[in-house]
C-alpha cells in the first residue's frame, strides 16, 4: 500500500460524514483522506466529531475498521526493525488492576531470543499503567528517543517506553478529540486506536490480553470477545500473526496494586515465587508469544520454555539488563526497600469468617487511584509508594479479625476512604465457593488452531 | 417560564452527548444549559456537533423537541408586540419552486385586520427565497431594525423582513454547524429551528404550508407529515394555535418562477386574476390565518372573506401600503415593466402532441439557478429578472411544436442549460390524465378540529 497513491482532490468532509450517518461503507480511500487531513490539520474538530458519533452509532464493517487502523498507523512513522533478525512481537493488554505482565512478559520473551518493542501508556481512572510502574525504579527513563529505542532493543532484546511523538500522531490526535466528544465507547474506534500504535512498532506477531469482569473497561464477556475478533482480524488483514486471550479481571490480578508494589511482585514472579493466578498469567501469555514468534512449535512447547526461562534467572538477568540500559537503579531488584516506600500502613480486617465470594475489582482499582497511586485526570501526577497488598483473593478462607489488605498510605483521610472502599467491594460467604471463574475464558484467533 | 431559573453550574456536555448517544432523553434543564451554553460560546462546536449527530440518529422525544425550541427561541430576542391590540399570525412554508404565497398572505392578512409580522429567508439550492422577490422590488428594505419593523406593522398590518442578529441567535450557530457537519436531515432539528424563529415574533397563530413532492426538500408525504405534527406540537405545547396543511410541490406553483416574475405573479393575485392554483392555495392558508386569528369563526368563513378583500382591492391596497411603507418602488404595481427585466428570451417547445404528465419541480428549481435566480450557496449574489414562465402545467393538452416555457435570461450557454432541464424535467403522455394530485393534501392540528 503506498500512502501517496490515494488522491484526495476531490474528497469533501461532509460526504463522509453523511455516507456513515446513513449507514454506508466507506472506501479505503475515504478514510485514508480523511484520516490524513484531520492529522495535517486540514479538516475542523467538529466535523470529525459528528463522523466520530455516527460511527459509534452506526458501526464500521471489518474493511473499514482495518482501513482506518492502516491509515491511523500510517499517519506517523512506523518502525523499521528489520536489522534486528529475531523475530519482533508485543504483548497488549486492554487494562486492569494489578495486571503487571508486561513488565514479566518482555524481559522473558527477550530471553527467549525475541525482539519485543514495546511501547505502553499510563494508567486512567481505575486502572494501572505500566510506564507509571517502570518509573516508581529510581532512574528508569520510559522517555527513549527512537534510536535510543532501537539501541536497547539491539542489545537487550527488549525495551518499553512511552508513545513518542512520531508514531500514530492521528490516534494521538482523534483519542483526544473522542475524550471529550463521548466517543471513546467504540469497538471499531478502540481497536484501531491499539493496533494502529502496536503495529506501528514494528512487530510480526501480536498477543492481546482482552480483560473481562468487574475491573475491566468490558465488563461482559461477550462485549470483549467481540473486541478482541475485530483487533485479531484487523491484525491479520494487515499481515501480522496475532491471537488474542480473553482473561479474567473480575478480582485484581496478584497480590500488588500501586506502582512500587507491583515492581516488587514482578520480581517475585521472574524468582519463580510471587502469587499463583499472576504467574499462570504470564507463562501463558509467554507461551504464546514465544509460540507466534516461532521459537516454540507448540504454544504448550512455549509455556514450558518460559518456566525455564524463569527457573534458571535467565528471565530476571535480562530484566535486570533492561532497566540497567533504561537508567533504572538495578539495586532495587535485589532490595526492594529501594523502591518508593509509603511512610505509613493501615490494615483492612474481616468483620466475619468464611470465603471470600468476590472483590469487586474496580472498587479496588478506584481505592488505589484515591491513595494517590493513579490519576483521574491525563494531568494529574501519581505517587508511586501508596498501593494495597491484598492477602485474600477470591476463594480464600478467612477468620474473622484477620488482615485482609494493607493499605500503603502518604495521607490519613484518603487511607480511611480506600480502606471503605476496599471493605464494600469484599464479600464474604460461609460456604467455599462451588466453582471459580476461569483465568482464561476464551482464546480467539487463527494463529492459534493449531493448538 | 423563566430563563434564570436554571442553574447550569454542574452542567457537562460531555454528559448530555452521552445521554443521547445512549437514546436517553434529556431534561428541559439540560437542553437550555446546553444552548445557552453555546450560545455564549461556552461550549465547543466540537461539542455540539457530535450531539447534533446523536440527535439525528437517536432522535428526540416531543417534550426534548419543545425544550429545544424553546431554548433556542429564547436565546435572544422574543418580540413584544402586545402594544397591537390585533391578534398576530404568521404563515411559514417549507420551500419549494413558484411559491410566493406569502407575498399575497401578508397584505391579505393584514387587510382582514390581523397583524403579520412576517420574518422569512433567502431562497437556497432549488428553491426560491421570499427576501429575494421582495428584494427584486426597487428600493425595498427587508432590513428593517426591529423599531422600523414595529412602526410598519402598527401603521400597515404587515411587514417582511430578513432574520435580524437579536432573533434567535442559537438556530444561527446551529444552522451553521449543522451545515457543515451533516446533520440539516433531521425532523427535530429541522422543527426546532423552524419553530424557535417563528415563535420569536410573538405571534398568537401560524399556519404552517409544509410542501411534498418532486420539489419539496421531503419528496415523501409521510415525511412531510411526521415534520408537520412535530411542529404543530410543538407550537401547541407553547401556547399557540397552530395548524399544518401538506400541500402539493410535484410541479411549481403557479406558472412563473423568478424573483421580478414572481411579483408579477403576486400582483395578478391580488388583482384576482393569475393561475388557478396559485389562487386556490393562497385562499386556503388566508382562510386558515383569518380562521386561527380569530376574525373567521370557519375556515371557510375566512376563505370566502380573503376572496371578498381580493375582489375589493383592498388586499392590493395593503401590498401598495407595504411596498411604500418599506422604501419599495409601488410604480411597479401598476407598470409591472418598472421591475428588473431580462435582456432575452429562449422559448421551450413541445416535441410532440399529448398531455403533460409530470413537471419534475426540483429540476425546474435548478434551471432557474443556473440562469442566475437563486444560489447554490449562501454568498451567491442574484439575478433579479431572470426566470421561467410556464406556459403548461400538468395535465394540460399541448400540440407539437406549442411553447411549453420561456426562459427569461442574460446569458446564452445558461439559458442553453436551462432549456434542456426543462425539456427533460417534462413528460408528455399520449391520454389525458386520469387523476391529478390533489393540491392539499392534508390538514394537521386540532387548531383545525372544528372543521
Amino acid at each position: 500500500m503506498n500512502p501517496t497513491s490515494t488522491s484526495c482532490e476531490t474528497f469533501r468532509a461532509i460526504d463522509v460524514i453523511r455516507k456513515k450517518r446513513d449507514a454506508g461503507e466507506l472506501s479505503r480511500e475515504e478514510i485514508e483522506c480523511l484520516v490524513s487531513a484531520y492529522t495535517r490539520g486540514d479538516i475542523p474538530d467538529y466535523q470529525v466529531s459528528a463522523w466520530l458519533m455516527a460511527v459509534v452509532l452506526r458501526g464500521m464493517s471489518r474493511a473499514e475498521t482495518a482501513a482506518l487502523t492502516d491509515a491511523m498507523l500510517r499517519s506517523g512513522e512506523v518502525l523499521d526493525l528489520s536489522s534486528l533478525a529475531a523475530r519482533k512481537v508485543d504483548k497488549h493488554s486492554t487494562g486492569g488492576v494489578g495486571d503487571k505482565t508486561s513488565l514479566v512478559l518482555a524481559p522473558l520473551a527477550a530471553a527467549a531470543g525475541l525482539v519485543v518493542p514495546m511501547i505502553s501508556g499510563r494508567g486512567l481512572g481505575h486502572t494501572g499503567g505500566t510506564l507509571d510502574k517502570l518509573e516508581s525504579i529510581p532512574g528508569f527513563n520510559v522517555n527513549l528517543s527512537v534510536g535510543e529505542f532501537r539501541r536497547v532493543l539491539a542489545t537487550c532484546g527488549c525495551a518499553m517506553i512511552g508513545q513518542t511523538a512520531e508514531i500514530a500522531p492521528a490516534d494521538r490526535k482523534l483519542y483526544a478529540l473522542r475524550d471529550v466528544t463521548g466517543t471513546v465507547e467504540s469497538p471499531y474506534l478502540i481497536c484501531a486506536s491499539i493496533m494502529s500504535k502496536k503495529l506501528a512498532e514494528g512487530i510480526d506477531a501480536l498477543v492481546l490480553d482482552v480483560k473481562t469482569g468487574s475491573g475491566a473497561f468490558m465488563k461482559n464477556e461477550n462485549d470483549a470477545a467481540f473486541l478482541a475478533e475485530l483487533m485479531v482480524e484487523t491484525g491479520e488483514r494487515m499481515g501480522k500473526k496475532v491471537v488474542a486471550l480473553i482473561t479474567d479481571m473480575d478480582q485484581p490480578l496478584g497480590c500488588m496494586i500501586g506502582n512500587a508494589l507491583e515492581v516488587v511482585e514482578v520480581v517475585e514472579i521472574l524468582r519463580g515465587k510471587g502469587p499463583e493466578d499472576l504467574r499462570q498469567l504470564c507463562i501463558e501469555l509467554a507461551g504464546w508469544m514465544l509460540h507466534l514468534g516461532g521459537v516454540a512449535s507448540t504454544v504448550e512447547e512455549g509455556k514450558k520454555h518460559s518456566s525455564e526461562l524463569i527457573n534458571s534467572g535467565k528471565a530476571l538477568e535480562k530484566f535486570r539488563q533492561m532497566v540497567e540500559r533504561q537508567g533504572g537503579d538495578v539495586g532495587v531488584i535485589d532490595e526492594p526497600k529501594k523502591l518508593p516506600q509509603s511512610r505509613h500502613t493501615l490494615t483492612v480486617s474481616s468483620e466475619k469468617s468464611g470465603y471470600i465470594a468476590s472483590l469487586q475489582c474496580e472498587q479496588i482499582g478506584t481505592a488505589c487511584v484515591i491513595l494517590g497511586g493513579g490519576r483521574e485526570r491525563k494531568e494529574d501526577s501519581v505517587d508511586p509508594a501508596v498501593g494495597i497488598v491484598l492477602h485474600k483473593k477470591v476463594g480464600d478462607r478467612v477468620a474473622a479479625g484477620e488482615t485482609l489488605a494493607t493499605i500503603h498510605h502518604n495521607a490519613e483521610t484518603r487511607a480511611e476512604r480506600a480502606r471503605q472502599l476496599i471493605e464494600a467491594s469484599c464479600t464474604i460467604a460461609d460456604a467455599a465457593l462451588s466453582a471459580k471463574r476461569p483465568l482464561i475464558h476464551r482464546v480467539i484467533g487463527k494463529s492459534g488452531e493449531k493448538n
